[in-house]
């Protein structure tokens, strides 16, 4: 593969089941959930909110791994059918460049975007013990060219977009506090050179409906449609006795990505199996990643359960055009 | 039949299983719970903590139906054995008869009681966006009459008696807070009217024993028998890491219903099944409406599980009112 | 005094002065205040929150005594010039009739409002502990006829209008928690007879502006006026720091009285004074009563300090209602 | 048996199973876990965090019950071998031997641990309604002789070490406060004559791995071994919706035991099964007592799952000690 | 002065001011307060809480002085006159007399109590960073002897009896959590050599009445009287807007000191002028010494301002007890 | 005045008193502050936490003006002496140039710096409802022209350093949350052109000594002296009973500002004057601005009180490096 030729375009091996029989849902699970299990490599606690991209002729991804410390690391991985996973026993080790850069301090819930030539990768990133988002750049998984990190904490979920927007890389991220925050909408942010960021506009808010009324957050890189921005993102909704993390989709202007065109007020998927529901964090779905094969329309869309186990879902992009646009359904 | 006569007096086709062989509780599960599972109509995300009441010569109720955007609604239900529920696809859409009076908002958890000659739906309403008790009544469970709501806010579990006791309409229910409310006691309040409510009265508290140290609430009608009101009611535990909602029971006076006569310090029922563990709000067992026989004691409980299914249990008012009243084991 | 007849709608001895030169506020202090200090009668920790009323030709009072224990209870007390303030020793202790009422437990915060016959007196009561807007009447404040409470836990702010509207007693009140509420609106509820209540509304919610962003409640009984009801109001602020009570005002329609008129965003009086900055709880000012002579406009509004004394400050009804109604100022 | 010997140094009939193949965890569930159900006896809500002691040519044990008013009880119990219990139906009932002691107000997570001639009960016990270290002793498990409590609230897991150091008997606590307790470290003190307590000393802190962040507590009785007392103890993690309780293992000096001389950053055990993950408490693995035989170095961890059974898992002193000392892993 | 002879029974030279005409409370405060500045020496923030005794034929003290770093330390002083104080520029280093004792970490609200042949020095001391209750004795006010720390932490408002009851010494203290802890009672605990401590009871619960609500703390050495021990102690209230730190008076059984005899529902005094409502902690009056001439009953009462002054006020031993045994007013 | 050459650098007209006699701090206060009164203009609650810098011949600020709604307004303000000044009745309307910028929400807080040809205003500005930094500069104080806001929210204390270093601009922020945060560090961020910002760094954290405990946020902007940058800020303390808000100095290394070279444990200045203990937020002193005269290395520091009132207090840059390098005080 040419690294800077787009990759992923077209996905022939795309992962994929047809839709159930009686499955009227614009997205279905993957029949043998989970796909990669807690206990995958030796070190692990968990394994979840992990990101895949095309890659070679088959694929690679950034993986979150809790080890048995509970110290959150990423692990690159590799795969043929985006199915079964080789997940690298050390965790990646980010080359500063011989910059003087703030240390990697923690990572968690990467997500993997191909711009122009390169992978941009964008994880929650400790700086100074406080939550930010890191930012860095490989082409072949295995060197992984750390960068500054984009923001000040406080911040999780940074997202970019898979091509400049008016001249500037895009990045939508979710403002947090320094614990596990009770609230979050989602902003967008832009940057000349993945340096130095500005141009900061809020996206989306919280409470738009009650699965996602205490906060959102981005999801896998946006698909470019010609309808505009599908963004698939998470929401939380605070029951009597606990939280539940649940998806959605909506769908953003091409060319002003902070204005909302069409958001369905129902979730995507919500978790009510026994691995969505069950594990560290119970009732937790949580997407990070979605292969899209443009000859097909087809979407695998990969999710962390529970924080525990990562996990697979279908649905096409007309599908989820058609919920996202659905008139009776708009927030 | 006759709306103006009494229903379900006697309810031959109650629905009924034998305590098990070695069991020694004075409540047990159906075999087969849950019996309406979340995903019972098209919109649902849960279906739960509902109603059931005898209607011609079967049964009708009226169902919390969350749906996918976590909407709290009401639904009317069909049943010809009371385990087998045809539940309307449609929201029950409230008549407010050409009164000007608040909308409804949202609807949850309600109950059913038949008085004189109709039934009358109470549940947790919206007041300009905060929680109290909506009235309103039907006799076909086609078209509901809304009236106006009985308390401010900020109130839940609203529970009527089968009569008026001296003259009034008599509801129990428990104050609260604008959010998951972190206290509950059960009051009473009288009416003649249904529409103006006073004379409120406190009649049980919360921390009687701990299973119900927290917070407690009314839960179905409450049964008349000639040792006083038989009240099942749930309670919630704070544990260390959530809460855990069972239920009990208690007897009330017959003319003085705000005075408790006997109250069993034990549990009869607390979450320890699997549907009862786990699913959209872990640990909940949360009892709504009870079909009572009165030829032969039987009582066929119906309670919510896990704030994601409706289940079932067994027991008889005998049974119970040993429970309630064993000397030692008052609180 | 014929106590049938309406009482002071003039009041030739109403407290006064003018607005000092250079002053363009719509409100302005009198210049000895605190009018009551805080150990005016010997059991007393402080003497605030109070409420007086026009009464044969001079004045009287129902007074918040919090006394040495830090128990709340009202007392009676009576003025020639409604400055000078002669306080009873002893609290008023509530005649219940003979009716089996709920025992007066605690109480802050009095209204006194003349409807009709006779003096209806409202304040915040304890049942089970719990907060809730008690309600007696007298036509001497010698003896005070304890009735019902009006609503359930947890109110407080229960204030009357003078007179029945469209057939029925009149009040609001602020819904609350068992606790000090951080939250808070005003709601009306209307009454045949003065023991039930209902048709319950939502007439304002606190965050038309900053300086009431937390919670608001209703102040002094409304004052009619041809353009509608005056609605003198606290709110709170909620600083880095602790709370601000400041006050301010709307306009209520006549017959609609939870229809909002006109309201200015801005407060009529924030705490700025040592006694209104220093005392029990910082930065309080908190009305409960006005006095108004209809001959000249005339308004003697009365507030607590710092939850410690009793203050007095001035306006007219027509400057009032130029400021409420002001284009430019409006919420 | 004399019960002046020493019991248990080498435990023939310790329950044991071979660490399963493939497996290189240095601790092993027992494969029919749960060895105790939530409903063993009648009375039970629950049974967990649980002490057993070699006794007799079997076992004895002091058991957490629950009861149906979630009471928390303390009830004595035998085996043959340390799988198959039979627990008393009814609960211990201390004798304070005519001593003007505080009653028993409730008992949680005991420990037993033989000193000299006697078994020594601790517990966390009530002392005016606030949680503190119980102390009792036995030398057949019918009669247990309550001694003052150990220290002022608010205190929870007093654990012993199994013979005097430096002179004085030694205990291992973890101060808390009157709720569920969001901190928490292990302190040690010491005791002349097991009735008055002093020479405090921190021995280890929260925080040194995110599965411990939030609070540790002792486990199981201290396990002497030539390289340092080796300690089992509970760590609390708070993920963004809850607690998980796990265990890791840190090894004491032998002589000067508040000094921790290794530890390892993993933990051992963390909740992954069902019955760990589902219960009145998801998410919780809490070890409160090891059989340890001294021939083949063999250990049988007794844990409470889920708040809710009780579960075994098995190592040898080795191992563990390779892991405390594993030189890649110090905290 | 012999310093094993009993200092203080008889102080001619106690300060005093009678009782203001017209004044009936039981204290009256010093009409110069605050007898101490705030910057009465060059490192000091605030002085305040703070222990004086009689010392040579003056006086001596130990005061808490919060640097400029906000840090706390204790420093000694001296007085003729118990009015105007020296208080020494440098802080109080304790000697550990070899002995291998946890570190002074922090000092606050000392208390200084003769027994026997020395004065026993105890304050709020940090262990391992929290606060407990620290243990020194001196002879001289120069030479400061540390012993061990009395008790696990969390703990403040360590009070010595000056005498030992029942053959032990004898303690009272205010368990705490490790913040500003929203409880607190007063509990008793025993030790035969000021090292070791047990026996512990509780005394008094927070919450007899509303200043009193929150959490209680012992306050000066009790004093003894032929009716009992006279102790006066702290309570905090919890307004709407902050807490108000009073004090007021119990009396404790002479034998059995955990034994309440008689307490008054009322404060002694509570903070309503300016040095006491205004500082670095608003609203606070602790004390934490009296001077007690037994030839004359007098007392003078130190206490903190706003935990930024030293403040006196006065009463008789006779008029305490009046107080505190007057019947109308126990609580 | 030439706009592009540098102002300030002299100031001969700087505001100045001598150090009282007898005063040994490093800084002094004004004696006759508040400079600027609560109710200075019409339509002001309070005038605070404000910026001056020279201007002209003589001075201009901008204002932090809370109104009587308690929106946050800045104001332009302009001074002869520094000392008496001339605030705009209206709020500063900030021109955006036609760009599509996020209005202008609120402002508080606001700084002035000058960097190499125009005055830069940052201040707290509202990006759709979220605190985060404004940014705009003017030469005049007439035309304001807003630029974009520099981060994503939420953050606060946006404070630039006086020139570019290493050829960026270089700003101070202290990352909050979306309340009035518990916590808070300061930050550094660059910028190559005042819209797109990175390369932060965490400077400094707060805890170092008890006065800055909760949180710290730079103060004015950053003195140049060959020493190091002088940095003066203000730090949190949570007492038992509310905040304390003092500020203090350290000294960061002139090209890599995020190193601090030396920091005093001690504050400079902590409220303690009435009109600093006393107002909407008591116990606050929080510096804005300083005015510096490099001839006489004179300071003259402008701090809000209470955040209520403006005043001023005088120091030296030589006393200020000597408190700040004072060997025996550093943190």
């Amino acid at each position: 593969m040419s690294v800077t030729s787009q990759p992923g375009a077209v996905i022939a091996n795309l992962p994929w089941q047809d839709r159930p029989a009686g499955c009227n849902n614009p997205l279905w699970r993957y029949s043998d959930n989970p796909i990669i299990r807690r206990d995958q490599i030796a070190c692990a606690n968990s394994i979840f909110n992990s990101a895949v991209v095309p890659f070679g002729g088959g694929f690679a991804g950034v993986f979150r791994v809790d080890n048995k410390a509970r110290l959150m690391r990423l692990h690159a991985g590799f795969s043929d059918d985006a199915i079964n996973w080789k997940i690298n026993e050390e965790p990646i080790v980010f080359d500063t460049q011989g910059k003087n850069l703030p240390r990697f301090e923690f990572g968690y819930d990467p997500r993997v975007c191909w711009i122009e030539d390169r992978y941009w990768v964008t994880w929650c990133n400790g700086l100074s013990g406080e939550p930010t988002i890191g930012v860095a750049w490989t082409r072949d998984f295995k060197t992984f060219h750390q960068e500054e990190n984009a923001f000040l904490p406080h911040n999780r979920n940074g997202v970019m977009f898979p091509r400049k927007i008016g001249g500037n890389f895009v990045m939508l991220s979710r403002p947090s506090d320094n614990g596990h925050t009770p609230f979050g909408d989602i902003y967008l942010s832009q940057s000349p050179d993945m340096t130095f960021w500005g141009m900061h506009r809020c996206v989306m808010k919280a409470g738009a409906s009650p699965w996602q009324g205490l906060k959102i957050g981005a999801g896998p890189i946006p698909i470019e449609t010609d309808k505009g921005w599908l963004l698939i993102y998470h929401g939380v909704l605070r029951s009597c006795n606990g939280y539940v993390y649940s998806f959605g989709a909506a769908l953003l202007d091409l060319e002003r990505p902070w204005k909302v065109i069409a958001a369905n007020k129902n979730y995507l998927l919500s978790p009510q199996t026994p691995y969505e529901c069950i594990g560290d964090v119970p009732n937790v779905a949580f997407p990070c990643a979605a292969l899209h094969d443009e000859a097909t329309g087809r979407l695998a869309i990969y999710y962390g359960a529970a924080d525990t186990v990562v996990c697979m879902a279908f649905s096409t992009v007309q599908m989820l055009l058609d919920f996202v646009t659905h008139p009776d359904q708009q927030v």
